[in-house]
């Protein structure tokens, strides 16, 4: 709550660690048991300081398991916990990428409870067990690029217009390569970028330079950004270049060229539209 | 050669499709065959034309199988049919990711043929068999992303301080999280990564739009830029935006706040560093 205070921020959207859900270890008891300690934990502190913290889930997935699990234990976390979303690991292998594409009707009893619910998903990978991929700096933004490129040429969200999925890593290479990406969806004869995916793709802004956030907020609408810091995580530190640490992202949406309105919407407002619970428990809290 | 003409291309470096390279098909013997005759027309084509190519091979890559014919294949290619460089694949098995790491000692045969010849080579995966990972528009970027960071957690070029390798697509994620690569380096106390890469590890410019080349020229060091536009490669098409081809990538180029001296380096100078056997040619061609 110092590093809140320090930093500027109101209210945390606090998940279990990513790179602990772990989801290659052991079978689907492990799994489920260590999900639901892990969870049951972070409803805890929620429940302590309910003006800091508000709860997002992990699932119990397991590679090849069904997702009958993780669809009880988002149901449990939501109406019992009272979380606003959950995690989605699209590579439960841990580097080995072995399930289906998330855009595959393997998942679909889980957007079906997602849709129900009216939660989203962030989609991000935990630790990998594949020497090629190191875990922060290349398994994560891979996976954020793969998910992005499953729905670019897929038509999951005919199937769920209402289901929302927020991309870490400010979507991993996706707004760096906006231009390949718009002209792959044009090439395939898909609809524009926007209207294909904007409705129901949101990406954090979890970018470690002023370069970086500086791009994504010129090719990315406003509406899609939701302020993200990943703190205290992947890159921790002091950047040389700045005297502030690297994760210190709120700096360079200060320095961003936008009106307030703007700044509002991706330092608040975005995120109490994608997860609508969290703007009805800030409306039950408003004196 | 008309689109040469058209785009303002004098020499192109020449290789093998990457996506067709398909080491994952067959064995050792189909790779050797099939590699064998792609490299012989490109090198059919550089001697029809050599003013208009010049050779870079593939190598007969397979799963699991050892590197001797790609050193034999590669000093073939360069004594023989006088090609440039190479391609490597990171990932023979087209998205199951099962070879070591690049900085293995696995590769370092690879290496040590490089080093003596003194060739560079183009990191770049082929298509993709995994259901996860669309070739042009996840695997190729993850490839370039999983490379660098392979790089940035090894010795390898205090092993072999003169190899030197290209990635493609602009780097795949990295300079866009460039923040997040350099804090990363430093939390693993790396030494920065100017000195740790950046005499090794070269950028091209396919990048398909204008903010993502902007970035590239922000924050990677004009030194490691070469231009690159992979016409005719994965997104073709006019961009609705601009009125222009996404691939016309010399249009990006000229609009960026560079002097003509750095420009100069892009277009065609640091490929001359890069690949010296390329300088050597010119030299020679020189009237």
């Amino acid at each position: 709550m110092t590093l809140q205070r320090e930093r500027g921020t109101d209210l945390t959207i606090f998940s279990p660690r990513a790179s602990a859900m772990a989801h290659h270890i052991g079978d689907e008891a492990t799994s489920m048991a260590w999900t639901r300690a892990c969870n049951d934990l972070i409803a805890r502190v929620c429940e302590l300081y309910p003006q800091n913290f508000v709860g997002v889930c992990q699932l119990p997935q397991s590679p090849g398991a069904p997702l009958a699990h993780s669809v009880r234990e988002l149901e449990r976390c939501v109406n019992e916990l009272g979380f606003i979303g959950c995690n989605l690991n699209p590579d439960p292998s841990g580097g080995h990428w072995t399930s289906p594409p998330l855009t595959d009707r393997h998942w679909y009893p889980l957007y079906e409870k997602m849709a129900e619910l009216d939660v989203p998903a962030m989609v991000h990978v935990s630790s990998s067990c594949n020497p090629n991929f190191h875990a922060t700096g290349a398994h994560y933004i891979n996976a954020d690029t793969t998910a992005f490129m499953q729905f670019l040429t897929s038509d999951l969200f005919r199937d769920f217009p209402t289901l929302r999925f927020v991309i870490p890593h400010g979507g991993g290479a996706i707004p760096y390569h906006w231009g390949r990406y718009r002209g792959l969806a044009q090439d395939m004869k898909r609809p524009p970028l926007g209207e294909l995916l904007l409705n129901n793709v949101f990406f954090d802004t979890c970018v470690y330079h002023q370069p970086g956030i500086d791009l994504l907020a010129t090719v990315i609408p406003v509406k899609n950004i939701i302020f993200g810091s990943e703190m205290v995580g992947a890159v921790r530190g002091v950047d040389p270049e700045t005297g502030h640490n690297y994760d210190d992202t709120k700096r360079y949406i200060d320095a961003l060229p936008l009106g307030d309105a703007d700044k509002r919407k991706i330092f608040s407002e975005n995120a109490a539209r994608v997860y609508p619970r969290l703007a009805r428990k800030l409306a039950e809290a408003a004196p």
